[in-house]
């Protein structure tokens, strides 16, 4: 990772450091739209068709059966049992307290107006697939979906082969939920949005995905014959503010833990510290080596960077700007700064808050706005 | 309007008769594309061009200046100053109450897990023109804004000739807001979504507008480099449902109140009672008569229409699945049965609980999902 010193660039310099790889969704648009359009004529036909093409299913039905879920729960090791349950419990606990409240008053005598929730009744989950099965995404999506009391939850993920992988299973099975469908990219996106001969529509889809998931989740949500999104979503980033006060054996970790999740994923500290910064630069080229995913890493790496700036408050400006997915408050009394966070997605804070604990079992989702959307969604 | 019997009719007439009038969203993408690529490449020289050629904008400069927003004060009438102030203290006394509870708790014990609110930095307003000022929607978008705490509030709405009306400039310097422009359209949604020389970006653009907004909204929305947007519009509905109980001479007032809205307005009336139903058609055909704008109403009562069902639950089945825009529940103790309602943007209830209450003045919202968004949008 490069060190650079705000004092010694330039502002179109810095500006350019920060700025994201551009996305092009038109490309993706290209491909998904044809996907789609296809779904929506044919249905199910047609889904079976891309799952084979795209993803190498080989099955026959794209349904998991009964007996693929109640199997899985022999397979999952008791260790593995007790993660997804410890996890579950403290999102459950975390986001039970989300629920929002309602209230009627009276606004001039005789008036009374109030304020109601009612769930959304069908909700889609799309589960990624590829290089890590994401059992912690069920639980993200999921557990709020049941808190809030959703009627029908669905889930999609790719399948390569026949069967999906026995954790995802599990982790379905343990939250009850049992319409799950061994499909993935645009085509899981269509069948979830328009419905097809065997699969309801549902009316909100959630959860992440690569540039063609989210590119048919953007199409789907300007249709008004598909249903809504989340938010679109962007590569995985952090961004710390930190001082001499933090460990940089922990603040290297803490980067290298985020820049293994994709090549694309940008990482970036920024202290007021040049020793500092010299440190956590030594430290990451030394953990490096003992990572399995080095090769991702040294890939992402590339779009990231150590800036030295002045003092905490102007790192705190530049993280406003930015509006980093993930935002780690590293240094002397960080609690007391919180105040001045404007944009960000989850907040980490202090030497023994890494971002690892909220991606897997804090209790806090990891399912937030990504490329800056962190300015206009919560 | 017509009167239907549920008994009498297949079940592919009622699906037939609940289905929205289709929105071609296409067409109205291939129009406004190249309008927001031209403003994004060529800035403000393209907003004010499309703003001559659309809107018919003869002035010099898109912003409305300090002296017209102080000179409206002294054109409006008491009376409507009243109004306008007498609207807004309850729309913020509603509101108010919508503030979203931060809170911490400890997940696991030493882990510290808590909730905070920011508001959004900058958000943009669009204000529809045409047939009707809508002062209201200043209030209804305006207000929740400020409650939120956003920085900076942009309106943006189309303007005829070279000043927008008194009125809607007296209602944005009530409200202390001063970064207006008279831009309508698509134009003003790629304005506010890219910025330009002198307009600053906004994050989120809020409000209505016609199918060229709705459009533009939803093409910005789904372009990295653009914006947010509150949810897709689609024309104004309303759905009642009564029984004898109900006063035929306000139901149909209600349906008509509704269907002046536009021509694509839809209007339903679903019944328990056929003689009811009855007495709300001739209290229609009597009514429109005194009504001025009823050229509009007599087109939208074309896609409207009266349904006899055999008991109220039927009806609020059908309600949840039409997912209206707005809901009067008119029959007898239907404070009742407000839990069975799934899907609704506002609902009203009782004799006394016309939806043009919550248009001006309750304190409730009228910024709604509208297309049986309700199903997927709070």
């Amino acid at each position: 990772m490069k060190i650079y010193f705000n004092n010694r660039i330039s502002r179109r310099k810095i500006e350019e450091l920060f700025s994201r790889p551009s996305i092009d969704n038109n490309a993706a648009y290209k491909v998904v739209e044809p996907i789609i359009r296809d779904v929506k004529q044919r249905g199910d036909r047609a889904v079976i068709n891309y799952s084979r093409k795209y993803d190498r299913f080989t099955g026959d039905s794209i349904r998991v059966s009964e007996k693929e879920l109640t199997d899985s729960v022999k397979k999952i090791s008791n260790e593995l049992k007790e993660a997804v349950s410890l996890s579950a419990r403290n999102i459950e606990k975390f986001h039970r307290e989300q629920i929002p409240r309602e209230y009627s008053i009276e606004t001039v005598k005789g008036v009374l107006c109030g304020r109601k929730f009612t769930s959304i009744e069908n909700v889609g989950l799309y589960i990624p697939g590829g290089s890590a099965v994401l059992i912690s995404t069920i639980l993200m999506l999921a557990i709020p979906a049941k808190i809030a009391g959703c009627k029908r939850i669905v889930l999609c993920s790719p399948c390569i082969g026949k069967k999906l992988n026995d954790a995802f299973l599990y982790t379905a099975e343990y939250l009850g939920i049992d319409e799950i469908y061994k499909v993935g990219g645009a085509q899981a996106i269509a069948m979830m949005a328009y419905g097809t001969e065997r699969v309801r529509k549902v009316d909100k889809i959630f959860g992440p995905g690569n540039q063609y998931v989210t590119a048919a989740k953007s199409l789907v949500s300007i249709d008004p014959d598909g249903c809504a999104i989340d938010m679109p979503a962007g590569p995985s980033e952090l961004l710390i503010v930190a001082d001499q006060s933090a460990n940089p054996v922990y603040v290297a970790a803490d980067l290298l833990s985020q820049s293994e999740h994709g090549k694309d994923s940008q990482v970036i500290l920024i202290t007021s510290d040049s020793e500092f910064a010299e440190s956590v630069k030594e430290q990451i080229n030394m953990q490096i080596k003992q990572l399995p995913r080095r090769s991702i890493v040294k890939q992402s790496l590339k779009s990231s960077f150590i800036l030295v700036v002045n003092n905490i408050n102007e790192a705190i400006e530049m993280s406003n700007k930015y509006a980093p997915e993930h935002l780690i408050m590293n240094f002397n009394r960080a609690e007391n700064s919180l105040d001045k966070i404007k944009n960000a997605g989850s907040v980490f804070i202090g030497n023994y808050s890494p971002e690892s604990a909220g991606d897997y079992s804090s209790g806090t989702n990891h399912s937030l706005p990504t490329y800056g959307y962190a300015k206009s969604f919560g």
